[in-house]
């Protein structure tokens, strides 16, 4: 049976909240995502909460009651509380009205299969969690097998993140790891290393792409290190046709992402 | 003579810091752009600030004094203050060094001749300021020739869209009306009206595009409205092959004007 909460100071309701934060969601181990759109993602990509909390209007939807009925059933922690114990939670002001606290699935290298998906997204360095959900949510609407992040990076598993993901959080692998570990990883099997840069003649629209390609994209204000540039197996450009000379690095790789996918059926 | 202001309780301070709200920009007609390298873009688009504030630091940089110089030669307010005051003005913890409040453009449809690009990006509704910015970007980065909002749009002159846009606030036009008022003014004269959506057959790499091309990109949570659909000339799909059925919508923007360009390079 769900638990009623109503106090501010209960610890289901602190540890909820304390997983805005990074090192509450390390120690954890658990990140947060609300709303039941991207809770019934999780839901169809065979996840559920191991924690979960929704207002009276959040549980009575079917889809809510089935999340809660299953998540109950596989022993989550379920709360039934306020809306403003929910805004609390999720540091909005109109808060979703059901949320849930998901176990963080493994992140290392070793749990990325290469061979699952012919497309992955690698970003550097990236600052903006709102880039880093986008980025998932065009990764699963590219099919890639998922993002992984290098060097020191916005957190994939934030709040903000999870949010501009739509749901992605739960589709798309995750990897992080920095350059030195990740270079050799790829190396140790097949991979094409393909970085956008300014340096190079290669129009992106004439490269040919193999399979699995990984897609590298700069971080958001100084875009690739000439050393990752040159461990590149392929450079190519975009046509800056403006005045500008970089794009968002979340439109980046999608204009990318599409192009190999563009390639792939007309070659 | 730059003049020192100290105090966070100066006019001039309140009403820079004012213009992050958007009624003080509607009636003072001017918005806040931040840092030297957006400032240096108005001025490589001709633009200088009617009022600008700079740190110690912000104006010893070369380009900067040029530009202070600049602004203050057309009569411009100069007023050197501190970071901690110039961090009150942007809202920001770390406040860029220099930023200035410009002039806004005539923002009526009046004010756009489509003859200048063949692409323009129209998007209906748009809630996020992140988003209008760096559509804007994008449609510098494809030399399309501006942005029309449709509808109740958060502000392209919002000091979050100006800061995305990176300095192409001043180089795309921006145009703001109505859906009842656009569609007479667009079928006034040339323009194809493209819209993307799941409910069409054609695929969005083998349509034919014509110029010009107005791209239609709806609201980031419903898309665009069914009667909105029905006006297009042509509807296109592009492909979703996860789980998702929606990309993020200035990634949609991005991704259409890429293949646009594409597509009129390679015929």
């Amino acid at each position: 049976m769900p638990r009623q909460i109503t106090s501010f100071s209960n610890e289901t309701v602190k540890r909820l909240r304390a997983l805005r934060d990074k090192k509450a969601r390390r120690e954890e181990g658990l990140f947060l995502a609300e709303g039941l759109r991207i809770l019934t993602e999780a839901r169809d990509s065979g996840r559920l909460p191991e924690i979960i909390a929704y207002s009276a209007a959040g549980g009575v939807h079917p889809l809510a009651a089935e999340i809660i009925a299953g998540a109950e059933a596989q022993g989550a922690d379920v709360i039934e509380t306020s809306p403003d114990i929910l805004s609390k939670m999720s540091g909005k002001d109109n808060p979703q009205a059901i949320l849930g606290a998901y176990r963080q699935p493994d992140t290392s290298l070793a749990s990325i299969d290469r061979t699952a998906s012919p497309l992955w997204i690698v970003a550097q360095a990236l600052r903006d969690p709102g880039n880093i959900g986008t980025i998932l949510r065009t990764g699963d609407a590219t099919a890639a097998g998922g993002l992984i992040l290098i060097d020191d990076s916005a957190d994939a598993f934030s709040v903000e993140a999870v949010r501009a993901s739509m749901g992605a959080i739960f589709t798309q692998a995750v990897a992080t790891a920095p350059w030195e570990e990740f270079l050799p990883w790829l190396r140790s099997g097949p991979g094409q290393l393909v970085g956008t840069s300014l340096n190079t003649g290669n129009d992106y629209l004439d490269a040919t792409y193999q399979q699995p390609c990984f897609l590298l994209i700069g971080n958001e204000s100084q875009g690739l290190p000439a050393s990752y540039e040159a461990e590149c197996d392929l450079l190519v450009k975009m046509p800056m046709l403006g005045r500008a000379d970089s794009l968002n690095a979340a439109v980046a790789a999608a204009v990318m992402a599409f192009q190999l996918r563009a390639s792939w059926r007309n070659p």
